[in-house]
């Protein structure tokens, strides 16, 4: 009972072994993060979030990631999290950004919310590219994303993380619409509260 | 290669099972959490941080957690990710604030950073019970608690969440002192970077 795992569904165990070792495209990059959060939402296999983790000038992949909160009953198995964990297992350190790293870079299908752009700085990713925008989720979904820093893009430049949004925002948005035209719960935390 | 896995150390799993069933006392609740943090530092199995779950009202314990960050190379095992996800295992829900459920409260020795402060929300916690404060961590320990938003308190509060600040504050900053003069590494991401 004093352990907990996170494991990625079985399609996307697959997925990621048909992936190229190397996707060189931001776009590219992008369009594979979309797919795998499709996929998570047509399989019921977590929310409508993915994120990918890229060697950033190679574009070697480490490995995509999707959200497990439902499934794994975990309110933090969130895309970014999940991914950042997976890659930091599989390069064995907690900082991605360390000593004789190559830049790591994240790429989402939406900007984090409130935990995962704090969890950025915390785990040495270099980069990070976004398809919609923290906006565009909310009002599409439902999803509350938390209290972002107002100024988080320069929060975020300051610790040596490049943020480049708008990447593919069209193709992004439409996973967050089937979304809401889906039963899929949003899982807010307090659903026993007036508040929800 | 598709899973990860954080544990609690052996001792903590055993401290905990030393834990009485309850812990009426905010105070005693807060003793408990510093104690934890300062077996971690001790013992070298993780930051000098830890993070208890109680049932609010009746000081039910749930479960005290530990910073993993370093053994567990995870970036993000914060204590309070540690101790939130396992007590939504043991209650198996992601929502700890779901319909029929009892306030939860979480207890910590030093105020969540910003990635820890954007978790509660979804985790369902009611309560946030804080020893030492973000600037005290920062300025004893080195720690770069990110960008935590300026008001914080009040989005919490918004969202549902009681903040109660300085609560055995002077016993909690001991624990960072000591940090402080230990040779620990203080592992803020990119180690590898020239801003560190």
């Amino acid at each position: 009972m004093m352990s907990f795992e996170i494991s990625l569904p079985p399609w996307a165990v697959e997925e990621n072994q048909l992936l190229p070792k190397f996707i060189p495209d931001y776009e590219q990059r992008m369009r594979a993060v979309i797919r795998f959060a499709e996929i998570n939402l047509d399989k019921k296999t977590g929310g409508p979030f993915a994120a990918g983790i890229f060697e950033k000038n190679s574009g070697e992949v480490v490995g995509i990631g999707v959200n497990r909160v439902v499934p794994a009953n975990n309110s933090s198995a969130h895309a970014e999290i999940v991914a950042i964990s997976l890659a930091q297992k599989k390069l064995s350190t907690f900082d991605l950004g360390g000593p004789g790293m190559p830049d790591y870079q994240i790429v989402v299908n939406g900007r984090p919310c409130a935990m995962c752009c704090g969890a950025l700085p915390w785990s040495g990713i270099r980069s990070l590219v976004i398809g919609a925008s923290g906006e565009r989720i909310e009002s599409l979904t439902g999803f509350d994303e938390g209290a972002v820093h107002p100024n988080w893009q320069q929060e975020l430049e300051s610790r040596g993380i490049e943020v480049i949004e708008n990447v593919l925002t069209e193709e992004a948005e439409v996973v967050f619409q089937r979304f809401r035209d889906s039963n899929e719960p949003v899982y807010n935390g307090r659903s026993g509260d007036d508040l929800q």
